[in-house]
């Protein structure tokens, strides 16, 4: 293998005349018996390198064997393409290289699928053989995008004096929060190590030791079961600080966003970023994350409709409920009353008993199956609410609050898909504040934490976390852009007696939280700052910047739905004796 | 809390006559009646801060109660000191800060040692209060060197067009390499991942996607009994590259190292680097990881003694052995006879069965209990091969090579330390190169890798490996710096042909090369390109660099060689619940 002197990206018509060697893979081969043209591509882009019989007989005998994906090197001159033969969609396309000398580095079988985008393949074919579909340019580009963005978000940390600090892996597990990954200890027999769900505990306790400014870029697990967009191993960028208030860290985030956009878009985005408390984007969204790039804003017409005709609405109201509904468009004709019908299965995924509808006709009239329980008077202020014209289509739902947010949020979301709403080049951020701290799990009798059990109370909430724990709003915010979670954080908890009143508002007793916590609430009582921090998806906000659809394609190598590697078939069995050195048993029973 | 106006570390004098506000930690407190004088400290340094009854009698009540380590903030007017108590000592030494208000952010107990340097505290106490250990100067120096080097490598990785890649965590157990750390598998009852001993398959794998520059901090894990100098979790530098030759590629990490050394210690390091062929290191220094800031090199005087009166020496390199020794300059009055004698129970740690020593007198003579053995001729013989002088002595290993590279190489090094010959302020790399590819490994009954079974042989010994494996030398190097290996590379085989042929040498079958690494060899056959690489030690680089002496000194929690966590009591129990949804028993004997 001789050295290169260039990529092939770097082929441009400055180089004419010149003598290059170049090393990549076969994109494409044209053989046109005395001439073969070969498109040579490496990590920097592709340019046409041509093999002529008459000037360079060896060279062309020796392009004879070469085949799609060969890995080669060449060495010639650069020359100007022929006018009729330059190809303007490519920077290298004004030239061409005259191969004086070949050597094939490797071959190549044939592949599984072409190393090009918008070629359809299932996504097992493509993960069993992930190395080739890490070729295809737009994966390239993920990752690359992937490498962009971290890097800047380091950057950009270093300018504020925040150290990057590794915190360990192998931790212990603690009963909060998701599913632990376990990992069984030898030396100590019976035991076990967790890898962490996020660095929490650590971070905190950097704070202690007054580093004062720590981010991490750090590989996390939740064992949990698996939907579209979860792995069992995440990235997150994790970012605490001390002596550094709320408002402080959201504009430092809403820079670092900022620029990420910038450089990696290159869109300008306004600051500072709206912001909601979590009652207002249920309101108004039905969603604690909403997609702000379209409007069809939620509608409360429950004070409207307590007295009505109809009877579904009415009782509804009177009971408690709400009545709420989003307007959509301009689609009435769009839609035949089965269509329209047929949405109530759609609702009923997400806990609603079904869905009620009007179309608007003109002059404020309603028509539907439902529109004749409302007189004019409450037709034409059910019109004036939702601002709505002739030929949009109301859609309502009459239930608990929490239905009512979720069917409505989710309908919003399905029909900004199906009507192509939305407008990809906007990046619409936002925070959500004013989280409840604490809900009420049916299933283990007790509250726990909604972001984690070290989250702050809001100052004038704290008296409630003994009375009243359901009402206590929590001092934390997340990061919301176009409809997606990008992270939260919240300030913490710093003072050991409130640390002690949210485990007993948890349900642990005192032994418990000892037991589980105690490091965390000794290190309290030596003189703590006041700190807080957030933690940001960085395969999320990959996923959204590289305008992907999936988690998995933001992941050199991720896992399957089932968390599975296709590639290297892991996980899998172990040997005997790797089981006897860790003390462990499988009691998987020999039938299933 | 309200916003810093400033670090305690800014307060210069041309801050004199302004208003500050400082947030941090008590790091002493002097009680002088009317007034208090505080060291306050935080992540930039401490500033003197006043409290003074006459101007400002609330503030002073305030600070009454202020004990060490609590968590202030204060707001005052920097003013120039008195100047006979201007402090040189420190940058803030010029000015203190009289304080108007002031208020505790948070208490602290009596702390359980100093937050000082150079106070004895046993590691476990240390480990247990990992929290304020970490507040002591110089260890929070030493983070700060972690994440200094750190930040410089990627950045300047960046600059070389690399790009930074994550690989999985939950991997696949092999069986080659030290032994792995396991993860059950809920989803996938019975199975195991594997945490990566390092991402060199995956990174090879990369390689074969065309990324053709790959680096990676990675955190890698080894169940291995631990030593002083082992962490089961730690952290690399990987690198790995297509198209780019050994040469290239040490030149490189020769650039890499010497603006380490430059940014972190201001000292200019000579390149390139010595090179020294395994041999040749093993044969001058006892050692693959030789210390050259200081010489005593072996000297091999196996022909001069073949054939001399001292039995033991003769018959040693009569039977293929060797004897070799090493020459302390100028200490034959330091040591005693008996000292001297001694000294045979060292070499038995290494293996050997005794040390012969000599102490050199005037006019080449020679005294010690062998002495008489050697005629005018042998002694002078030897004393010239040693360029030994009157007062030197001279240590003798006559053993197998191995041995006599063992004792001398190990007995160099604590002469080198007992007698201070080492400068602190040198910074020695060299590369060590053709190490053999493989050993035979007597337990097992065949040949295991050095390295890994991916390394390249030297081409010229490839037709060695089947004949005579143990010949074959490895297309490998190893970066030394001061003695200690701060890492290792290859170029890897890149044919699948070749790989086979290694696994083959490894004993495996061609049934379980395809089972364990099947899709490694798939890969090969698609395009892979000619690629090598390097990982360094990152903990080991950092340890150096920050004058430290241990590796635990370098992570902000580590393990103990028990591999525990004190602070946070992991590995622990974990519930029977987490055992039975990964059908998982303990088989731990209650006796045991």
């Amino acid at each position: 293998m001789s050295q290169r002197t260039h990529v092939c990206g770097e082929i441009l018509e400055e180089l004419i005349g010149e003598q290059v060697v170049l090393q990549g893979w076969v994109k494409r081969r044209r053989d046109l018996g005395q001439v073969i043209f070969i498109d040579l591509r490496d990590r920097s882009g592709h340019v046409q390198v041509v093999f002529n019989g008459e000037k360079y007989p060896e060279a062309l005998n020796a392009a004879e064997k070469v085949r799609n994906e060969y890995v080669l090197e060449i060495s010639g001159t650069v020359v100007k393409r022929d006018e009729e033969t330059i190809n303007d969609k490519i920077a290298t396309g004004k030239v061409e290289v005259i191969v004086e000398n070949m050597a094939i580095l490797n071959a190549s079988k044939p592949v599984p699928f072409l190393i090009e985008d918008n070629v359809e393949i299932s996504e097992d074919v493509r993960l069993k053989h992930r190395y080739l579909d890490l070729r295809r340019p737009k994966m390239y580009e993920t990752m690359q995008t992937r490498y962009r963005t971290t890097k800047l978000i380091r950057d950009i940390l270093d300018e504020q004096n925040f150290m990057e600090i590794e915190t360990p892996m192998l931790t212990k597990s603690t009963p909060e929060g998701a599913r632990d990954y376990l990992v069984p200890s030898r030396v100590h027999e019976g035991e076990f190590y967790a890898l962490p769900q996020s660095p929490q505990l650590f971070k905190q306790l950097l704070m202690v030791s007054g580093f004062e400014r720590y981010y991490q870029i750090a590989r996390c697990f939740r064992d949990e079961d698996l939907r579209a967009d979860r792995q069992p191993e995440f990235t997150q960028v994790d970012i605490e600080a001390s002596f550094l208030g709320k408002e402080q860290l959201l504009e430092m985030m809403e820079e670092m966003m900022g620029r990420i956009i910038k450089e990696i878009k290159g869109v300008d985005i306004p600051k500072p970023f709206p912001r909601l408390t979590y009652k207002e984007a249920m309101d108004r969204f039905g969603s604690d994350k909403p997609d702000t790039r379209y409007g069809m804003e939620l509608v409360d017409i429950s004070q409207h409709v307590e007295n009505s005709d109809f009877k579904v609405f009415a009782s509804t109201v009177q009971n408690g409920g709400v009545v709420k509904g989003i307007c959509v468009k301009g689609v009435a004709d769009n839609y035949s009353r089965k269509d329209l019908d047929d949405l109530s299965s759609f609702a009923e995924i997400y806990g609603g008993k079904g869905l009620a509808w009007l179309k608007v006709e003109e002059n404020n009239t309603l028509k539907g199956p439902i529109a004749k329980f409302f007189n004019e008077q409450v037709s034409s202020t059910i019109v004036e609410n939702f601002a709505a014209e002739a030929g949009d289509v109301l859609f309502f739902v009459a239930d608990k609050q929490r239905v009512a947010w979720d069917v409505l949020g989710a309908l919003r979301v399905k029909f900004a898909k199906e009507l192509d709403l939305v407008n990809y080049e906007d990046f619409n951020f936002l925070w959500v504040t004013e989280f409840p701290l604490l809900s009420y799990d049916e299933d283990e009798k007790r509250y726990v934490a909604e972001h984690h059990p070290f989250t702050r109370p809001l100052a004038e909430d704290e008296a409630l976390l003994t009375t009243a724990p359901e009402k206590v709003r929590a001092e934390a915010y997340d990061l919301v852009l176009n409809g997606y979670e990008l992270g939260g954080g919240s300030q913490r908890i710093y003072e050991r007696p409130l640390q002690e009143k949210m485990f007993a508002a948890l349900g642990f007793t005192d032994e418990e939280a000892k037991s589980q916590f105690g490091f965390l609430l000794d290190a309290f009582e030596y003189g703590t700052p006041p700190h807080g921090g957030i933690a940001l998806g960085l395969d999320r906000l990959v996923m959204i910047l590289a305008g992907r659809s999936n988690l998995r394609d933001t992941i050199a190598f991720p896992k399957t739905a089932s968390a599975s590697c296709l590639l290297t078939n892991a996980p899998s069995s172990v040997s005997e004796k790797q089981l006897d050195e860790l003390k462990l048993a499988v009691t998987v029973e020999e039938e299933e």
